[in-house]
């Protein structure tokens, strides 16, 4: 096994947004570090990410008792505090002054393609001074987008949190008559998490006909939205089953002409979609007016939520797999960083075969093919109506979220009628 | 003890907005009816409450396996269908023919104060025809607002989610900086649901100064809403912490001149709260408008979230005691009707002294007290500055809600710096 050659400190970086579980990789982080004592002095924790490099605000985490690691690894949100900042080019001579002062050597970025960018640029200016140093990359992000990796940590627990949201969803929905119920769930270019919604199906207990289980309808960024397509299904769904509860990534307000939904953007030019209800508002609108309602059964009920920031924040509910799996991709970023690895971001790497059970191992890949780039959903996971997801879906998903809401409908048995029909004065 | 001189079939009606635990109070009643064959026929359901009443669209209960009901009761929603409709004079002729023609002798109506009239009006109309009837009420509420009893079954579920909520939430909005993050909950008329997050402060591990454990300001619809006073707490807060989250309750919307947030109405009058963004988003703006921001620090961030659904339909999150509580209600529902007991809701009395263990028995009251009347929640629970509660609301809360939150922030040990102050290009 090779080893590395470097001796000095380490830097862990919190960067984009948490996760229910980022925590853990930074827990995984300090446990392994604790076993190469004679190799890493001290690990550092940048305070916001690369706002605390630059501004060499720096926590020491080795002076933290262990047994707070474990609590901390529970907590959602970013335990160091994180940051949306790209370096520029004249941040990185500061970066290098910091990183030089306190004798840092390896550096665990934990976050996105946005932070595999950063991790990059900063890679291209040690080689540029030949300061050595060891750059990994932790995957971390809700949205599920990196490259090359089967997954990433922190997807798996937001998928068991919005399934769970949407499955009691639709029984707080079907328990009145003619109800549209759309939720609005984050996700701006890619559709993983919209899709992971339908988990719900798979949790219904005793299920009556499969379709009528919800979410009935999904909608994704990377499937064209067409106004008049989703009111035919709303208005098909509607009919078939007498309600619909329905889901719609953030990002598909971007598709809507002759609306401005996008907020403020951070300096890799990403728009602020969350923590606004107006896409929700906007296709509440359109289906309240053109759906057509069986009249008998009472008014139209149209709601819509946008899930906001607990999609991917709420404790008590992460995926116990995830959990596991954020720990050790932070545990092996240090290993690989011992055995003289660098600029490659961590990965999880799907072994089991068809239909046997779920098994996963970590390897790595160059950071440029993370960088920046975004993983789709592929066709083969979204249904032919561009309107759901496929079987091979739920095969990738199932043991991501680890646990599924199970809910029951009662099917109920009719009374005979005894009595004409009732017309309300 | 007393004993019913009635024979006949018990009819069930699930009304008004559902909860995480209205089917534990079914499946309580079915359990119970269970015991009394000899007096009850049959158990029927009303399918969508007053709408299957006048319709003659029931259910028959008895003809379910027994072991749904469990599954039935951990699921959220209202399982039979529930109603928002207020009988008319004009339908209560139609009330009895349906009752007469299946031989229902014993009413159970399931809801919040608006159904404890709807029983009422029934009750009279059945004085008046001399129809001999029982007719209890099983007490049903997120809002926590019904009169009597100590609390409603439903409510501590929903303080059970929304501090859950609260305590992810605030943990990600420190993870940047300046940010102030307002979250809009239900609660029309009380406060009870937004004083609930609260409990996300004792659900801190370790916690730091309790003051900047979240939420740090709750506003209530119990205190008169003002702008400038709400912009005062808020900067003195973000002064303080670096940073707010908030919760504002949605009935605070009413409070807000100038601004039309309500929506439609139902029979009873309530307008629709839920599901739109606009309060959040009309305080956001005035936050964004006005707070004086510590400007080294990068940018304010303002974010606002309004919850929805969820709040009451989130399966995997119930509160273990509110979960027994309404089984309890409603198998008690059945024992007192088999006592002769009628035209009364079911209460939950609190008997242990304080500084005791947590004990609650259940009792009676007359449907009078409680129909149409809104508890609001009491000085004594409500802090000095009207932006928070008290210790006496911590006390009366904590056991409903069973479980808190149990996160923990990572307080750090700042590295000494050794560089001069850096100034971003």
């Amino acid at each position: 096994m090779p080893k590395t050659t470097l001796r000095g400190n380490a830097l862990i970086l919190q960067s984009g947004g948490p996760t229910a579980v980022i925590n853990q990789s930074l827990a995984g982080v300090m446990s392994a570090a604790g076993d190469y004592t004679d190799v890493i002095g001290r690990v550092f924790g940048a305070h916001h990410g690369l706002h605390g490099l630059l501004y060499e605000n720096l926590l020491d985490l080795s002076r933290e008792p262990a047994h707070v690691w474990q609590d901390i690894a529970n907590s959602p949100g970013a335990a160091l505090g994180s940051a949306r900042l790209k370096p520029k080019r004249s941040d990185l001579d500061r970066v290098f002054e910091v990183l030089s002062a306190h004798d840092v050597k390896f550096v665990l970025y934990n976050g996105g393609n946005d932070s595999a960018e950063a991790a990059q640029l900063i890679r291209e200016e040690a080689n540029a001074r030949k300061y050595a140093i060891q750059i990994l990359h932790i995957p971390k992000t809700i949205d599920n987008d990196l490259m090359v990796t089967d997954h990433c940590p922190g997807y798996g627990s937001v998928a068991r949190v919005v399934s769970h949201i949407i499955a009691g969803d639709d029984l707080d929905n079907r328990s009145f008559y003619n109800g549209v119920k759309i939720n609005v769930c984050m996700g701006r270019h890619a559709g993983w998490i919209a899709a992971a919604t339908a988990l719900a199906k798979k949790g219904m207990l005793a299920c009556e006909d499969p379709e009528v289980a919800a979410p009935h309808l999904v909608y994704l960024p990377e499937v064209a939205f067409d106004e008049s397509r989703f009111l035919d299904d709303v208005q098909r769904c509607y009919d078939k089953i007498g309600r619909v509860t329905l889901v719609v990534a953030e990002g598909i307000a971007d598709q809507i002409q002759n609306h401005r939904f996008t907020g403020e953007k951070d300096e890799f030019g990403n728009a602020q979609l969350s923590g606004s209800g107006k896409l929700g508002d906007y296709l509440s609108e359109l289906v309240t007016r053109q759906l057509k309602v069986k009249s008998e059964l009472g008014k139209l009920r149209v709601r819509a939520d946008t899930w906001g920031y607990m999609q991917r924040s709420l404790p008590g509910m992460p995926s116990p797999s995830d959990q596991a799996e954020a720990f050790w991709v932070g545990a092996m970023a240090v290993r690989y960083m011992m055995q003289g690895e660098t600029d490659k971001m961590v990965t999880l790497v799907r072994t089991h075969g068809p239909g046997e059970p779920y098994r996963c191992v970590t390897g790595l890949c160059d950071l440029a093919e993370v960088a920046q780039k975004t993983k789709l959903m592929p066709k083969s996971m979204i249904n032919e109506g561009g309107n759901g997801v496929t079987e091979e879906f739920f095969e990738y998903v199932m043991p991501l979220a680890s646990l599924l809401p199970s809910v029951r409908t009662l099917e109920g048995h009719s009374v005979a009628k005894r009595l004409n029909p009732y017309m309300r004065g």
